[in-house]
Order: structure tokens, then C-alpha cells, then sequence
């Protein structure tokens, strides 16, 4: 099987760290023709993709040398930089891909020492789990050099997932990262006083979801206006809900939770936005406008 | 035009209440040939639909006696009840389907006191604008008479949304309503988080929300899964994300979102719940045990 064009060999790459994420990598570029060279602090952890076809290197160093295109996915920046320490004499010129986590002061100073040592670093965000990397739904958020991105989407996009360029200073998919999960963390917040409060009358999480998740789809798509909004700081758009509407709504439902035994403090500091808004006189603005509160500038 | 099968002709429906929502249901049942009977407070938000093709009742109990299907669709539960009250003598064997958004204590009230005067009783949540009732991702949560709701399903599902049948108790829909709009507040929550953190780095809404959408929509589909981990109580599903790494996760993002300005009020409450599940050695367990530290028994 191969991921490119007949007429083009797949390009060899270097995984580096074969946990969930490294391992399921390494799999599918193997599975798609990849010379795919692989090395793991525990080395036991790469006999399975040594035995489906991949190389496995003895030192990082060797493992770096051996590809233009370097993949590294460790627990965490602490550890990619650990890793990658011995092997900074093979960097030069090479792709280096971290899709490990991190948070943006530590990804600035790895790009920096990587790109010290002639390396085209790239940092990725990857919106995907073991089981579903390479699949339609799959997105890497990309930062740093713009050659290595080149490189990414062209060698990676099809085993890893679409690949999106953040910009130039690698902290930027870092960033965008945090941001992206804020959401999603909110949303988790959100869910769980949404199932505490069903649970309240009887109706079960399996069953709560349902509409939830449904409602919850159409209201992601409301988003786009809203940030719409905030960048302009025009708040007046008169097809959005507005603060007076939605302080009442969330208001019921907190009211109406407490005696019921569903503790307020998850959505209790939202509503708190949405009363400042309206005692700073801005109840039929835009829902939006909340953010002004909680911007401390 | 005609939203029914040609051997039937449309219901007669009264439409009482002519805001944003009420105006939008009736034009729709006009249009698709609905004998349609309006009565509106302010009795000039009538003229249009007059003109459009519907009759104009002069007395709410006139409104009432004139279909077998009535609708309710005023800003609030006190103002429905008012609103109704005159009409009383006219309920007996009418179906009435009140989609005024409410909390469930007042709901239990008018759906007794109409039930009372003979009405088959059905209270609706509706998941539309104005501008997307009738589309495929309409849909409203209906709870009440079931003979009610068979009623609305056939007469309202085309013009307003398709009904779900939440349960008999006619409070069911109004806790279900409040369960779903808990979790889009914590979204919305998350979301101004989100957009604030990258706006510290220059990212603008506009740009923050592409990758945010598209990961808050993979992250609604995980959901279900953990509603069926609350549900049983069994948070060892392997295949799910721990407390431990999003302890982590939330933790560098609130940890690196201070330095730059952005408060953690709207989700440090979140983490909160994560930290007390660890400080119980729950850190291996799956994210959703931390419904165990939000509700209080
Ligand atoms: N799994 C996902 O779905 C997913 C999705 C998006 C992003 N990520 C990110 O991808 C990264 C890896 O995730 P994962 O799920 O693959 O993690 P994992 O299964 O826990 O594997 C962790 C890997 O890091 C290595 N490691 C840890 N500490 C090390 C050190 N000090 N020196 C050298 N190697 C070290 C481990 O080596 P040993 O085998 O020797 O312990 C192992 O290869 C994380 O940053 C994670 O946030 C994961
Ligand atoms: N709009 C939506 O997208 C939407 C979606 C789902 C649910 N809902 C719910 O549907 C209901 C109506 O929403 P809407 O957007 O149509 O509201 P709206 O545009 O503000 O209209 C409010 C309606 O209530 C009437 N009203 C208010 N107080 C009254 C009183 N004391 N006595 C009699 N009539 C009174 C008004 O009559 P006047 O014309 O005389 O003022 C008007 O017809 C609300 O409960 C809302 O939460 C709305």
C-alpha cells in the first residue's frame, strides 16, 4: 500500500517515542510503504513494528540520521528535549515534526535549540486518538517553519490527519491548542451539570445526551458569529441572543438546580459575566459581549 | 401547499402569542394551508399574518374555541397563564401545546390547571430560531399527554421541528430543556476562555474558531460514552481520557493563560473537580468520574 503518487517512492521517517499515539504512527506508515525507522526509551515497546516492517534504530542519533523526516510524540516537553539532547549533531537539515503537548515557553525554547542545530522544526497539535488518526475527521494544528509544514502535509496529512498552518512562530499551534481544548473543557463543564441536573428528575445521562448532543452541534455553529462580534467589538447584531435573555436563562436553570441539590459552581462565574454586562447597561447587547467582562485588559 | 398527505386537510391550529417565534410558527402553517387562528396581546402584530391568510380571533377564548390544536407561544410562564386564564371555559378536549420556555415548577402548575379544565395538556421546548423552524435540524422536546403529543407530531413536526417524547410528566421536557442548555453554557463559557487565551497571542476569533468548531463537533460525538460511564458508575473504561492527563491538560492551560492576563474563574471550578478526584486516587480513572465530585448526595 502506498499514501502517494505511483510515480514517487514514500518518503522514509523516523518516529521517535511509540506510545499510543508514536505506535499507531509508526503502524500506519509502515502499512503504507514508508521506510519507517523507530526508537522508544523502552526498546521491548518497538518489537511489534519491528516484526511489521519498521527498522528500529540502537540511539536516537541513529535514528535521527536515518530519515529527512523526524516525528517526535513523547509524554511531554520535558522528555522530548531529554530525548532528542544526544542526537542534536544530526539535526542539520533534517524535518522535525514534535507532535508531543506542551504549553507555549517550552515549545519556544525546543524550537530554538532545534533550530540551532540546522533542524527545520515544526510543532503540531494533534486533534485525533490512536484509533482515528488518518481518518476524515483527523487535523493536525501545525507551527514553525513553513518548508517543514510543506513537507508534513505532503508525507503526513495521509496517515496522520489534515494538516492546518497555524504560522510561522512555532508557540502558535501550542497556543491555538489550548484555546481549541478551553472549549472543549467548558463544554465537558457544561455536559456535567446538564447530566446532574437530568439525573435530578430521573432521566439518565444516555438519555440527556440525546437531545444534547444534538442541540449542543447546532450551537457550535453559532460560534463563528459570535467571535465575529468579539473581533469587531460590535455587539449590536440584532439576530443574536442577547444578554438580558440569555442572564434569565441561565439564571432559571442555576435557580432551579439549587433546591433540586445541583450545585452551582461550575456556570455560576458565566452568569456572573452576563450580570455585569447588564449593570454596565448592556442587557440587549449580544450574548458575546460577556467576554468584555471576563477580559481583564 | 400542504404539509399533510392529500386525503386529510390541514388541522385548524390557533397560534396565541405573535413574537419572534409565534409569528415565524404561524406564517409557516398559513403557508402550508392551515386553517390558522392568531391572537396576540398587542393585536397589530396580528395585521401581517391577517393579510398573509389567517383569522384573527378577538378574545383569547375565542382563539381557543376555534381549533382543536391551540399553541401557546408568550415570553415567559406568568404571562401564559394570564394569558389563558379567560379561556378556561373553553379548554375541555382542545389539545394545547405550550411552547413558552419555562422552569418546571411553574410548568406543573398550568399543566395541572389545564389538565383541570379538560385540555390534553403538552409542554414543548423548542430547538429553533424563527429563522430555522420547519429545517431538518429543528427539533422541540415535548413531554405531557401522549395523545397530545401524537396530535403535535403529526399537525406541528413539518412546520415547527420533529418532536421527541420526553415522558407523562409535562415537567420532563422543561428539566431535559434546562439539562441541554447547561452544557451549551459551559461551551459558551469554554469559547470566551478560548478566545481570549488567543487573543493574547494575536488570534482572532475568526481564526481561533475553525479549528475550535471542528474539534468541539469530534468532541460532542465523546459524549454518550461518557454518559454511559455516569450512568453505571464504572469509570475504568480503558479506551477514555484520564483524570490524570486532563488534570494535566486543564492545568498548564489555566497555568500558562495567568502570565498573559486571561482569569481562570470560568474553568477553574473544572479542575477543581479533577484535583479532588486525584487527591481520592481516582487519577486513572475516566475524565467523567468528576461528576462525583460535583454532585454532593
Ligand atoms: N494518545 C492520544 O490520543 C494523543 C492525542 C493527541 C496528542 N497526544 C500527545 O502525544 C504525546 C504522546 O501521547 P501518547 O498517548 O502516545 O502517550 P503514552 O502512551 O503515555 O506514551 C508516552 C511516550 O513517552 C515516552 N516517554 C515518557 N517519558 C520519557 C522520557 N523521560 N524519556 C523518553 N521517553 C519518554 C514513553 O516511553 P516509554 O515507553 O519508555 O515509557 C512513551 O513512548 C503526549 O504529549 C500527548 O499529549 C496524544
Ligand atoms: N425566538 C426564539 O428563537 C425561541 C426559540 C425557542 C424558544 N423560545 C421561547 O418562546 C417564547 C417566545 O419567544 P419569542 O422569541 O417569540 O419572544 P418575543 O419576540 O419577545 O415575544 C414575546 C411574546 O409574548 C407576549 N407577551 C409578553 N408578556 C405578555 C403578557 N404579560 N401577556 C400577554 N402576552 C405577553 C408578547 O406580546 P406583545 O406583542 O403584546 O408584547 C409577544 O407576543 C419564549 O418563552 C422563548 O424563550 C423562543
Amino acid at each position: 500500500m502506498s499514501g502517494t503518487t505511483p510515480t514517487q517512492a514514500p518518503t522514509p521517517v523516523t518516529v521517535i517515542g511509540l506510545g499510543n499515539l508514536g505506535r499507531a504512527l509508526a503502524e500506519a506508515l509502515v502499512d503504507r510503504g514508508h521506510p519507517t525507522t523507530v526508537w522508544n526509551r523502552t526498546p521491548g515497546r518497538a518489537d511489534a513494528l519491528v516484526a511489521r516492517g519498521a527498522r528500529r534504530a540502537e540511539t536516537v542519533a541513529e535514528a535521527v540520521a536515518a530519515s529527512p523526516l523526524v516525528v517526535v510524540c513523547v509524554l511531554d516537553y520535558p522528555a522530548a528535549t531529554t530525548v532528542l539532547a544526544p542526537a542534536a549533531g544530526a539535526l542539520a537539515g533534517r524535518t522535525l515534526v514534535n507532535i508531543t503537548s506542551g504549553t507555549p515557553e517550552p515549545v519556544r525554547e525546543l524550537a530554538a535549540w532545534a533550530t540551532g542545530h540546522g533542524a527545520h522544526y515544526l510543532d503540531g497539535a494533534v486533534y485525533a486518538v490512536p484509533q482515528t488518526i488518518g481518518t476524515p475527521e483527523a487535523f493536525v494544528l501545525y507551527s514553525g517553519s513553513r518548508a517543514a509544514f510543506d513537507t508534513a502535509r505532503e508525507t503526513l496529512d495521509p496517515t496522520l490527519g489534515a494538516g492546518l498552518f497555524a504560522g510561522t512562530d512555532p508557540t502558535l499551534a501550542s497556543v491555538q491548542d489550548m484555546a481549541v481544548l478551553a472549549a472543549m473543557y467548558g463544554m465537558f463543564a457544561g455536559f456535567f451539570h446538564g447530566v446532574a441536573l437530568a439525573g435530578t428528575a430521573g432521566i439518565s445521562g444516555a438519555e440527556i445526551t440525546g437531545p444534547m448532543t444534538r442541540w449542543l452541534t447546532s450551537a457550535v455553529a453559532t460560534l463563528p458569529q459570535f467571535a465575529r462580534e468579539i473581533d469587531t467589538a460590535d455587539y449590536d447584531a440584532t439576530e443574536t441572543s442577547t444578554i438580558d435573555i440569555n442572564r434569565a436563562g441561565l439564571g432559571a436553570i442555576l435557580t432551579a438546580g439549587r433546591p433540586r441539590g445541583v450545585d452551582d459552581r461550575l456556570l455560576a462565574p458565566l452568569l456572573d459575566l452576563f450580570e455585569r454586562q447588564a449593570a454596565e447597561g448592556h442587557g440587549s447587547a449580544s450574548l458575546a459581549r460577556a467576554i468584555e467582562s471576563f477580559v481583564v485588559a
